[in-house]
């Protein structure tokens, strides 16, 4: 197969991120601003091996591999046409032998890789109420069944086994559930160590959280400045630009 | 005895709220920031019965009676000394009929008051690492002990047993233990509702929480914008100017 042929409908977006492009589909699957977010949030040692759950078409390990070194990256995606995109964007970027896609439903991923066999793992998870993840227009009844079939409490089950002691998982999450994610995680022992609060302008209140648990780790987390999205003139903030633009440290 | 009656090194300050005073020690028992805002943070409706859980020399009761319509309002402070200051206080202001203070463990109020007793109970929990609570330069030995004797899952144990069904636990706490306290007042059906977080100033991360919860409450929960105590140039902000100033609703 060619690298960059394209399917119907399907389109390349320049990342502008290391001259990373990125296979997307306007109407059924693109990035939002959350992935963007949540991997200028993730962080890891230069040696780490990465798994993001629910790749979607790819987003998070394209915008990671181009701001950080890692060792390898697996990224596991549960719809075919998704994963599909996703690995044709990993090789139209020469990236297909450093960052691998799996189409895999993520609660069959312990078994496939076995325990403790990541240090970080990234999870942007495309059900609840916020868009951002996946968009389907078509297969609006899959994406209901998905949100059926894997809870927020699998999710965090999945990323307990797969992570090594001490290795972080980086979540977004609706904040309205954020008391809930927090006693799922510490559950499973993956302590929440730092949370930012994303906020759509000052003066709302908070619609998403950024999330970093440890596995293992100690009691005592750090919550951010909060991020405003936008200023109060509606203008995107100076902070959020940086991020997409890369400027800003994690 | 006098309502006004003072004990060695004790004096009255003005709360600049309803006219009313409070008996303080400058280097013993003294008020902080905190207890400011945790009485502007809490509310319930007007014929709701209110309890404070170690209520130091009575701010709290004080704050919220000049500000809210109440039926009932008991406080609990187990070191005497203080104790005696708040009741003294509640009699300074023609609140002893109101504002009913008793000597002691806030371990033993579940049995004292029975079972769902409360609509309303508030706590500026005077351990951790924060100063704002008690301050005692004489007791450190005492303090400490406080510290060891009661845990935070104490504390909420005995607000769950102490509020009825849908009545609502006002808490202020570190904001580092947050994701513990969430997961402490989820294990006993106190689902947080309200947070607020609260820096020292815009940059930094968060200091302080403020946590409403609700007994039996369904999930879902409202993160309020963030509170900066200070402004970057160190002023004290506006928005705390007004909380102290009791011109801000809740």
């Amino acid at each position: 197969m060619n690298p960059i042929e394209l399917r119907d409908g399907e389109r390349i977006d320049d990342l502008q991120a290391a001259g990373y492009r990125i296979i997307q589909h306007p109407d059924r699957f693109r990035f939002g601003t959350d992935a963007v977010l949540l991997a200028h949030f993730a962080h890891a040692p230069k040696n780490a091996r990465w798994l993001d759950l629910g790749t979607g078409t790819g987003i998070l390990p394209l915008l990671i591999a181009a701001h950080r070194p890692f060792s390898g990256f697996e990224a596991v995606e549960v719809q075919a046409e998704a994963a599909d995109m996703a690995a044709r964007s990993m090789r139209l970027n020469g990236l297909n032998e450093r960052v691998l896609v799996r189409c895999m439903d993520m609660l069959d991923a312990p078994a496939f890789y076995g325990s403790a066999a990541f240090d970080a793992i990234v999870c942007n998870p495309p059900y609840g109420k916020r868009g951002g993840g996946l968009q389907s227009e078509k297969d609006a009844l899959s994406i209901a069944r998905h949100e059926v079939l894997i809870t927020l409490e699998q999710i965090v089950g999945v990323a307990e086994r797969l992570l090594k002691n001490g290795g972080r998982f980086f979540l977004i999450q609706q904040a309205d559930r954020l008391p809930e994610l927090m006693s799922l995680l510490r559950e499973k022992r993956l302590e929440p160590k730092r949370v930012r609060l994303l906020y759509p302008r000052p003066g709302r209140q908070a619609h998403l959280a950024l999330v970093e648990s440890v596995k293992q780790g100690g009691a005592g987390c750090v919550f951010m400045p909060p991020l405003f999205i936008h200023e109060e003139s509606g203008e995107v903030s100076l902070e959020t630009q940086r991020i997409y633009a890369g400027l800003e440290d994690a």
